[in-house]
């Protein structure tokens, strides 16, 4: 920390993203990647002639993408903002609409960031503790006066919230603004986009990192009312317009544009998720009831922490976190079929004590 | 509008990037884009492999780029922070350093985007004069008490500030951060990263988006001291920790390896510059004496907004700033030989009223 750094930021804890390790090849099920490659439309796209043009600012309107999707999602093109990467509309989120009076709420375990957006931007922020079995009681974010903010399924946890919840939170904080965060809402869940024709106060945001292989594109959206929309835009327009590069614009219109093969690889990854999900509950594993693209799991006798290490020592990357409640769980993303029996053939040895 | 935007916010005025427009072909000299293609090289890396690996984050640690500008530019790689273009980079300065304590000063007329961040995140700013020929006053920054940014050169104005003037500026105030945007610094001026091992307040930041051809791939940088590089660190990590998408880090790697490429263009482009003033002058304008990718100008008789709609009529975007003290100016992107030539042609057409 240099002398220069606002005292304001001196207790800033930043988000720890999940590992990247460069030094040796690892099967990586810690970052919820998506196991297959990206449409082969986005190899396509990228041609010479687009490389070619990078020398021209992309589009701040980012209008090529936002009319693919409009059209998919039935919305209008003023309903639609695109980021780079949703933790960016989570940010401008915060940016927008929370400050001293217009405080935030969010589940006690979810995703990590949006405490540290509480903190980086000095918002109030109350955690509301999920049940004992990590499901969220809906009735906690009635009322409460606040803007909310609810990972839907909800990560690490990988649990869904019915839609009817969703609603009666939007509906009894009218004068709030309710973001449901849907990273991960392709992999089994129904979207609360169908919510936002009637209230006002509902914001959904997604990504394509998840269910569109396309993290290392950095491709995040928000849909909300033309009005929520514009005051997103405006934050976007005074921090960084041109915020999407040319070619992930590209790669996203190809993506949306191939629905076969986005729905076709979502039913495999589906499926190599239940079946892991059986394979670890034989191993006497307890496994949450995951809607997303990872189990969250703990064994009924091993540390979550030691599970962690032991897999890391035989070249497989898990999450785990060292957090209350959670610490004897690990997040397994789920990678793909050969991955996952590897990875299970592993966790075998390791709970049978064949490996030390 | 919506109800639920921050009142602070209310009269935040955000940057109006210059026109992308969709409905005709023009030939754009208006954001101050690079002429040519990026280095082929870009091309060939940008190859299947690296395509179908989308589907992983990028580093957030930024390494590839990050160890190949270390080589370039004799840094320590803890010296060097990468932005999703430099806008992100000035964004994060502000967060980081300026808070109601530290105010910051800029030039009246220099980057538009000093004043919306300043607005955006409630910093009071202190717009000091340009002298009469636009010049900047380097006394003027002296003892500011203020954190300071300053464009070198200058835009719109394409005016370079002498190293020895940054040096004073930086030595005078030494509790305060000495931001230099360096955007266009490689079409002639001198950087001041030679001056970062003697004043541990000082930042330099630059992009790829001028001199390297990326624009649409969003590359920006910031150079300064380990400590003031940790404190942006700090809020990127804080903000969007996997900023930079993995084809613009590798396109970034490639420009900067292909040097020869970089240094014959660049070379072009300022040798249109100089033909293109020249060519100005004769035609009875004031052109700035521009050590950037762009002309400054302004005709001795006709409006400068008049001048402007004259060219989009045949087709030509330049710049036109509806702003004090330049609104008689034009800002014309140095494009091609070929482009320049035929702005030269329209201009002297419409400035012998033969086009009306």
């Amino acid at each position: 920390m240099s002398r220069f750094l606002s005292s304001q930021l001196a207790n800033l804890e930043p988000y720890v993203p999940g590992e990247q390790p460069q030094e040796r090849k690892y099967i990586k099920l810690n970052t919820n990647e998506y196991p297959y490659p990206p449409s082969p439309k986005v190899r396509d796209i990228l041609d010479t002639k687009e490389i070619d043009d990078l020398r021209l600012y992309p589009d701040p309107q980012t209008r090529g993408l936002v009319t693919a999707m409009s059209e998919y999602y039935g919305l209008r093109e003023e309903q639609i903002l695109l980021g780079n990467g949703s933790d960016e509309i989570l940010a401008f989120f915060f940016m927008a609409f929370c400050d001293q009076k217009r405080k935030i709420g969010f589940p006690d375990i979810s995703y990590g960031f949006y405490p540290v957006y509480a903190s980086l931007f000095g918002i109030d922020a109350l955690k509301i503790p999920l049940r004992e079995d990590f499901s969220i009681n809906a009735e906690d974010y009635f009322n409460l006066d606040r803007n909310i903010v609810i990972a839907n399924p909800n990560a690490p946890t990988g649990l869904y919230l019915e839609l009817e919840d969703i609603e009666r939170i939007a509906q009894t904080n009218p004068d709030h603004v309710v973001l449901i965060d849907e990273a991960y809402i392709d992999f089994g869940g129904a979207s609360a986009l169908t919510l936002l024709p009637k209230y006002e106060n509902l914001l959904v945001c997604g990504t394509f990192s998840k269910s569109r292989a396309l993290a290392g594109a950095r491709i995040g959206f928000a849909f909300g009312s033309p009005d929520l929309i514009e005051d997103l835009n405006k934050i976007k327009f005074s921090f960084n317009p041109y915020n999407i590069n040319r070619l992930s614009l590209l790669a996203g219109v190809a993506s949306i544009e191939d629905n076969h093969y986005f729905e076709s690889h979502l039913a495999k990854i589906i499926e190599t998720r239940e079946e892991t999900s059986r394979a670890l509950r034989e191993l006497d594993f307890y496994v949450t009831d995951s809607k997303t693209n990872f189990l969250f799991a703990k064994h009924e006798k091993m540390a979550g922490e030691d599970l962690y290490l032991k897999l890391k020592d035989q070249g497989i990357l898990v999450r785990h976190f060292n957090q209350e409640r959670i610490s004897d769980y690990l997040r397994i993303t789920i990678g793909t079929p050969e991955e996952m029996d590897e990875f299970l053939e592993t966790m075998t040895a390791i709970i049978r004590g064949d490996l030390t």
